[in-house]
């Protein structure tokens, strides 16, 4: 039986939350990791009946009530206290916000979605799938008015507070104006410095049990927890779990000695701030990692920019020869830097580097919201995309599935989730600046595999601050400054172009 | 919204708890085979907080009403939605039987006991878990005796109805009877018999991955279906999961080529039990398995009478040469034969063969009823137990490890449980004897490697009939005789002395 006072009932079934939570993490590293391939169908009802039972204590008339009258007694809690039945009333606005019927025609909508996209990426023809998100957009819309009416925002603020609490279309724009004036002549100047002295190719194969030997021998380096977490392959790289339990995931590629490295990395980055969340508040909202953009910042971070730094090439060489036999000039620190930092455009966002990347998640923001607002018309996606890839990346897509089909996200209703990538890079650029600043032998530390003050800042900044701040005060918390473009576009600069 | 009729109504809340099921049956899969070391706390909480949410869910109070009105309704249902109702009502009744501070009551003993279980065993001393078994066992005792007055049942027929439904005392006490009469002198004439002619030893080291080459060509002619389920290995092997998704394992030991396929092939047959339930009645109570004794005829019946005849080892013995190169007179057929069959007298009953084991069951019955009556006091177990043993298997354990500290069941509170160990076997021995006379070119069949005759009976005759009927009834049903122990003793005759 529930006792305590209303915000500690609340805690109390947020804890079973939190352990369904992690179950829900399971069902899914599974499904991609260990599950039979013919047992798909039985795992997606066991992942809808645990979701829908989710919901519904989210929703619960209880909950509702607890909230109320913890709220009206809300001047007696301490911060974090405080913090925590902020996010607690967060999370349950969002999931009653939007009624069971639209819940339940989203998501028959999105089956049909994700299925026509499939077949229109079979057919490389986006008209193919053109109907079906037509359905799926105007949805979207109803849903975005209803959550913008009850939180008194603008309909995309609304979806994407879901990804990223507190970062509105007026930071991103704030973001992405510096960024997008200066990127196309960044990019033009990367690949004129890089074809002057182009890298020496890496041949050869390179077997998964010596890729993961590498990788192992890197996240153990870094203080992967072995003992309270997994490293597998699947198709996709992805971190799944709690605190506690965290998998994490890569895919290696025989003839590519980096490409799962770099995805472990990735992950990586992701599992060590979950690991770094408060632990006292860890089966709590508030103990909660802060959305979608944090966490890209965490991997980007450690991917991008520690792990294509120098200094990192200077800590992973003898590991390149322990694990690839690395010998020849191919391998020299100099020569694999600049394999790992190459610029080139396509118009594969999956396959971009750290700078042409930007100019992707700049296509698709303005075109989700031109879509949401209605100004753009899903029949009329395809040149408008096609327009803008020219504009901006100066490339056109040979074929739909080299353009507007190479995304699945809008198809599954996904609005207001791409602008966390980018920003991620942004907030990384920020946090990566202020930590060296503060710390000048950090690059040093680095080279000699040292990880501990990396690591030391990033969990006293940011990490142990769980979901405690909206986001923009998160990152000016952690650097001191508020949240610009600036610190990514001189680090941007220096890598690419002054130290080049 | 829930919709339809009382019965309808209650499908539909009990296909969410076979959703629930299957997720409790992955949360432990993982736990044995996948999760890392240091996330025992963190999986105890998941799996208690669905535990928790799937009791609520059976004794809720809509649950309670739906199947009153269902139950007015009644005579207006066919068969097996009669049948369904009446597993609905009795997992509901068992679940509400027990009041939630007994419950909670008994967990926390049950936590202590098992601990104390594993003290005791490093200290080999039974003292040391004496008075916290003496807690469990009175807790035992108030459950059982709320359950006897709920179900007018005898007390220790109340606890095992919830092991193996219908199976009563009165049915174990008429086939105990015959077997313990007859078992001693079969254990000496066998034990005589195969000193007469001892079997050659097999040496040599059976690498895991060979053995998992061996069993996976074995389970693959046996039908089980790795597109829709697994083989892994644990420290000890069981079964998990849902029809749809069943895991299996197994555990391989250097130095012996047969005890992980003999694993494998008692989880197999109960693996194949799940997969021939009925089809359509999967996600409700009727469709699930007919508990223990049942689950366990399955398994020894392919572990014990199919796996250990002349035929299998006929099939086998090719499969021997290609995966252990299998060559010399130790591998002729007639030797293996003797090999898998040895008898012989030991105090262990997790390594007794298939005629001493019903003695070890025989025991351990008749100890759990007088602990249970109060007619033994748990202080004066391990006299009772090395009483016992002496008489009926002619040996006193060397120490309390090897005797009275050897199982775990009533530690954790698990009474009623043994005896269906020993009733699977019986009821093993009246299918096996069934099915051949019904089909006499059955064996022939088997040492050809063609199993479709074995499981298509045991899927028609058993497996289909899911919950449906109490488990005396049902192999009445599949061998058109009541269940007695006279087949079973007739094979174990044959086998022994008449074949050997």
């Amino acid at each position: 039986m529930a006792t305590g006072s209303p915000y500690q009932q609340l805690e109390q079934e947020f804890r079973r939350l939190h352990a369904f939570r992690g179950v829900l993490a399971l069902l899914r590293w599974d499904a991609a990791v260990t599950m039979p391939r013919g047992s798909a169908d039985l795992r997606g009802d066991q992942l809808a009946a645990l979701q829908i039972e989710v919901h519904n204590l989210l929703v619960s008339p209880r909950i509702a009530r607890l909230l109320d009258r913890a709220d009206a007694g809300a001047a007696t809690l301490a911060g974090w206290q405080a913090a925590n039945l902020r996010e607690m009333r967060r999370l349950h606005d969002h999931a009653i916000a939007t009624p069971p019927s639209l819940v339940a025609r989203m998501a028959k909508a999105v089956a049909r979605a994700e299925a026509r996209w499939r077949e229109a990426r079979e057919a490389n023809d986006f008209g193919v799938l053109a109907p079906q998100l037509d359905e799926t957009v105007k949805l979207v819309r109803s849903k975005a008015e209803l959550l913008a009416q009850r939180f008194s925002l603008d309909p995309w603020d609304a979806l994407a507070d879901e990804f990223t609490p507190g970062l509105m279309s007026k930071h991103i724009d704030a973001i992405f104006t510096p960024l997008t004036q200066r990127l196309p002549g960044l990019v033009t100047e990367a690949i004129e410095l890089q074809s002057a002295a182009p890298a020496l190719p890496i041949e050869g194969r390179f077997s998964a049990s010596r890729q993961r030997g590498l990788c192992t021998d890197v996240m153990k380096a870094l203080g992967f927890p072995f003992d309270r977490g997994r490293f597998d392959e699947s198709d996709h790289p992805f971190t799944e779990g709690v605190p506690g339990d965290i998998r994490i995931t890569t895919r290696f590629v025989q003839k590519d000695p980096f490409q799962g490295l770099l995805g472990a990395l990735h992950e990586t980055g992701q599992a060590l701030y979950d690991l770094g969340l408060p632990a006292e508040w860890l089966d709590q909202p508030v103990g909660q990692d802060r959305g979608m953009a944090l966490e890209e910042s965490q991997s980007l971070l450690l991917e991008m920019m520690v792990g294509r730094s120098r200094a990192f090439v200077t800590f992973l060489r003898p590991l390149l020869e322990k694990h690839y036999g690395a010998a020849g000039p191919e391998w020299a620190e100099e020569n694999l830097y600049r394999r790992l930092n190459r610029v080139e455009r396509g118009t594969n966002r999956m396959d971009a580097d750290e700078l042409t990347y930007q100019t992707h998640i700049w296509m698709r923001y303005e075109l989700e919201r031109r879509l949401l607002s209605g100004e753009l018309a899903v029949k009329d996606l395809r040149d408008a995309w096609n327009a803008l890839s020219s504009d901006r990346l100066g490339l056109v897509p040979a074929s739909d599935l080299e353009g507007c089909l190479q995304d699945i996200h809008w198809a599954v209703g996904s609005f207001g989730h791409f602008p966390s990538y980018g920003v991620g890079a942004v907030i990384a650029g920020q946090l990566w600046e202020a930590m060296r600043e503060e710390q000048p032998g950090l690059e040093a530390e680095i080279a000699g595999g040292q990880f501990a003050g990396l690591f030391g800042w990033l969990r006293e900044r940011v990490h142990s601050m769980g979901a405690k701040l909206p986001v923009p005060a998160l990152v000016e918390h952690a650097t001191g400054r508020p949240l610009t473009a600036t610190p990514f576009l001189r680090y941007l600069e220096r890598k690419y172009v002054a130290e080049f």
